[in-house]
């Protein structure tokens, strides 16, 4: 087969043949089609693409912009999407470029919502200057956010100069998504206490800024006493960044309020790290993290691959199945192929 | 060093010397103390900790109670303590033997509430006849689950024939948590949409049962719709189990309403398995899956434990820290040198 018909056949979800070259130089003039092509490359499960995908990133790495870099979690229904909506188009207004990557580990199955998906960030989603991306809906967490990391590389060869990171949840996706960026944002919900709100201290912990949000109309007393309450809390807390304590502020994602307020904070952070040398630190830990996860992905994709590993996998497999290996039995078996 | 001095040594975390067959037969004679140390050995991240915990599960194997394994999972908030505390005591007084094991991944980090822990199963934690045991403050997820699956037996082993796993979380921990038990549980509030839930319709596909609690009091026409909602939801999705449309039901952890009609829902779906020799194959599609994290887990030791390996890593993440060197290029690296 020739090397030009193993390229066309690379071409599922919607990717037509992709040429490496193409896709960078395309990715670096700003092509909103070619970024997402590069990143459906970079989501897909098959080597070929893999392959290009890896190309992409190592064309385009030395022009990349070094973009602000910001998480933004919380629990479900703390207004997440709408916040990164009105920031965004504020950002954009400014002549910010906004990307928007989400990572959504509940959606590993069969994902979107039960009850019918909402329109999300339709302010943004309208912007040229804007880029919006929804995690993939199959994977394991970790390889979700690795590939978010390779997304967000692309995004920053693009010119995107704020790369907003979403994710829902509470718990396995915030140290994830920490791992990606400069700034994380812990986003509540007016109400109190954080057995209603599923935030662990280790969360808090994790957070460089907290938001009370839904600080409007009726609900402004109640945000006011859970940015209370978890204020106090956050000064239990050891501190994660030295000589950083980390404020928790009143916003309102309908109403804009507290939205400018907020970004000052995003960039007083990072400012904070740039001047103690402590965002070059933060990166550089990042990466070692990425190491480690790569490493294990490629070594069980390594030992997947291994021949007598192949070779017997599906004969241990229906032992198995049969009930007449346990899961011990047959992991102890299996690894003793791979050598 | 003699054996007997290698076998003291593994005494941390409040275990004296453990002699395998002593702690077998101590867990088979029904010794709470004695299972909780087994335990911890499990749960320890020693050597030879892990070689005791390997041979008590080996000792223990053959004599295991078939329980009834429940997960209980759902979004914080739901009264999932609540619910299993005042269900396991009715379960006690009908004579059963129940034990508890939760599985919490935002606790990864430092554990714990941030604004106070509430003492929780107060009315389990005072039977004798009853274990509860949280779960491990640290590791990953993956690994939190193999740990609480190899305590699921031991607890088997110590003839409860009733074991809980409970979950929080809106994402990853139900999908390992459906991999340890026969019925998933899903609690949720009474309020409205999914949103508010966090519940993606994945994890809707995870449940065998749904149960909407604290149906009490000014809440029961509230929660009166959130079970029609989800009864509605319910009905749109592919079923998992053959012939089986998972029901929605309304409880009251504090009441004790509801909670006779939901144990029965859990009996009549273990017999609709059992009937349709559907619960040997979703015990033995469990154990293919635990085959694969076990695989990953030693896979990943002996990496690296590997000379070369060992050798050389330092070196290297020295260099990515510096920012010498990409996580990439570095993964590419000490993969070369494990062969």
């Amino acid at each position: 087969m020739s090397e030009s018909r193993g390229r066309k056949r690379t071409g599922g979800r919607g990717t037509r043949a992709a040429d490496p070259q193409e896709l960078a130089r395309g990715i670096q003039s700003g092509d909103r089609v070619l970024l997402a092509r590069a990143i459906t490359l970079v989501e897909s499960r098959r080597d070929e693409d893999a392959r290009l995908a890896a190309e992409v990133l190592a064309l385009t790495a030395s022009r990349r912009v070094a973009a602000i870099r910001l998480g933004v979690s919380g629990p479900p229904g703390a207004g997440k999407s709408c916040l990164i909506d009105n920031l965004g188009c504020r950002l954009g207004d400014e002549g910010r470029r906004v990307a928007v990557l989400a990572v959504d580990p509940s959606s590993s199955l069969s994902g979107g919502s039960i009850l019918g998906d909402k329109t999300r960030m339709d302010g943004l989603a309208s912007r040229p200057d804007a880029f919006i991306r929804p995690s993939p809906a199959a994977g394991t967490l970790g390889g979700v956010a690795r590939r978010t990391r390779e997304s967000l590389l692309l995004c920053e060869a693009a010119g995107y100069d704020v790369v907003i990171v979403e994710t829902v949840g509470v718990g396995q996706s915030e140290i994830q998504v920490r791992q990606l960026v400069d700034v994380l944002l812990l986003l509540l919900l007016p109400g109190s206490g954080d057995e209603l709100q599923g935030i662990k201290r280790g969360i808090m912990e994790l957070a460089d800024l907290v938001a009370v949000n839904k600080a409007d109309g009726g609900n402004l007393d109640r945000a006011r006493g859970t940015r209370a309450e978890f204020a106090g809390a956050v000064q239990l807390l050891p501190r994660r960044t030295p000589e950083w304590k980390t404020p928790v502020l009143l916003c309102s994602a309908l109403t804009g309020e507290g939205l400018p307020e907020l970004w000052r904070e995003v960039l007083d952070f990072r400012e904070h790290l740039l001047q103690r040398d402590l965002l070059d630190y933060r990166r550089s830990e990042q990466e070692l993290f990425w190491m480690d996860q790569l490493l294990e992905e490629r070594l069980l994709e390594r030992f997947h691959r291994h021949p007598a590993v192949a070779a017997r996998r599906k004969e241990i497999r229906g032992e198995v199945r049969a009930g007449r290996l346990s899961a011990d039995a047959a992991a102890a078996l299996l690894l003793k192929q791979f050598s």
